[in-house]
């Protein structure tokens, strides 16, 4: 991404079978601004099927409105149990699938990295990262939502926007923690003062 | 579903990340015949997001192109590890996707019930279940598919076809097996004979 020559859209996607947010951000030069974040709730849809149709239908809508170049989505390695563990991957797939079916190219990043990129700390709560997010984009104490899944897709699209502004990035996201660490030795403790340097 | 007024048309899927299968019913009265099977192979595309873009757009053509009234999925209820169910669940979800939006209704069955519905036994090797289907639908030889998950996907479809046929069903696909004893009880010995009966 060159960063100097055009626009970036991220749109980021934290999933969920009854609430899920998402964030979408441009890009601009250096710069980053928030562009929307919202909630599809479906918790009011008994139906696990027609939940599905839902989040692929909202995704859609979300898509042909913002127009994103780029989809960031959390999504965890491992669960407690093979039972939550379906019923997130069907979440997540169809939500790719809307992505895929309008030709967006889509990167995952583990909720600990997500968190790492945003706080500088791998286990720091929603509110911490809804806090850092909204100082780093400016945004008023009004415009936050209710629900923090938005705040964490959005989590999700800053977290892909500092990934791609690394000039030691491959490009692609590592498969995990571990190997992001082994990737970038003393990265660690530097993501923070990156973003601070970002702002 | 009154078998004397009208046509109905099932899609069965057999999904998987590697090869999905699908297969198409029609039942007219109270004989069912297969329209078409066949797999969708993914094992060529690298990237586990362009598969999930592949599901979809080849799910969404196959409902195009035979118009089904409903669809009839295998999903097991347990898996090895979460690494797999979360995959699973991801096919899972995009073929869902693709059905819901097109206003196809989706019932999910175990390996294990559309096992024991073809062949009257849940243990059922994939050939024994195939040579059966082959038998009940006047298959010949040469129509047999060289994929497996080709007549795993018409045997869910078939399944459904047997579910909807029974007076006693409630029209709800049980949730497990242990329910489907409970709500039909005497049923375990009788589907065999059934099946031989409607053919």
């Amino acid at each position: 991404m060159d960063k100097t020559q055009k626009e970036t859209i991220i749109l980021g996607i934290d999933p969920g079978t009854n609430i899920m947010g998402y964030g979408v951000i441009k890009v601009l030069g250096k710069k980053a601004s928030m562009i929307a974040m919202g909630v599809i709730d479906m918790r009011k849809i008994g139906d696990q099927h027609l939940k599905l149709g839902h989040i692929f239908k909202r995704v859609t809508g979300i898509i042909e409105s913002y127009l994103p170049d780029e989809m960031a989505i959390e999504a965890p390695f491992f669960g407690k149990n093979v039972q939550s563990m379906l019923k997130l991957g069907r979440a997540q797939g169809v939500a790719m699938a809307a992505a895929m079916n309008r030709d967006v190219p889509i990167t995952e990043y583990a909720p600990l990295k997500i968190k790492m990129a945003i706080t500088g700390n791998g286990s720091a709560s929603k509110e911490q990262v809804a806090d850092m997010l909204r100082r780093m984009l400016n945004i008023s104490q009004d415009e936050m939502p209710r629900f923090l899944d938005a705040t964490d897709a959005l989590a999700a699209a800053y977290c892909h926007y500092l990934q791609l502004d690394r000039p030691e990035s491959d490009g692609h996201a590592p498969k995990s923690w571990k190997e992001f660490v082994a990737k970038n030795p003393g990265r660690v403790n530097g993501i923070n003062k990156k973003v601070t340097e970002n702002n």
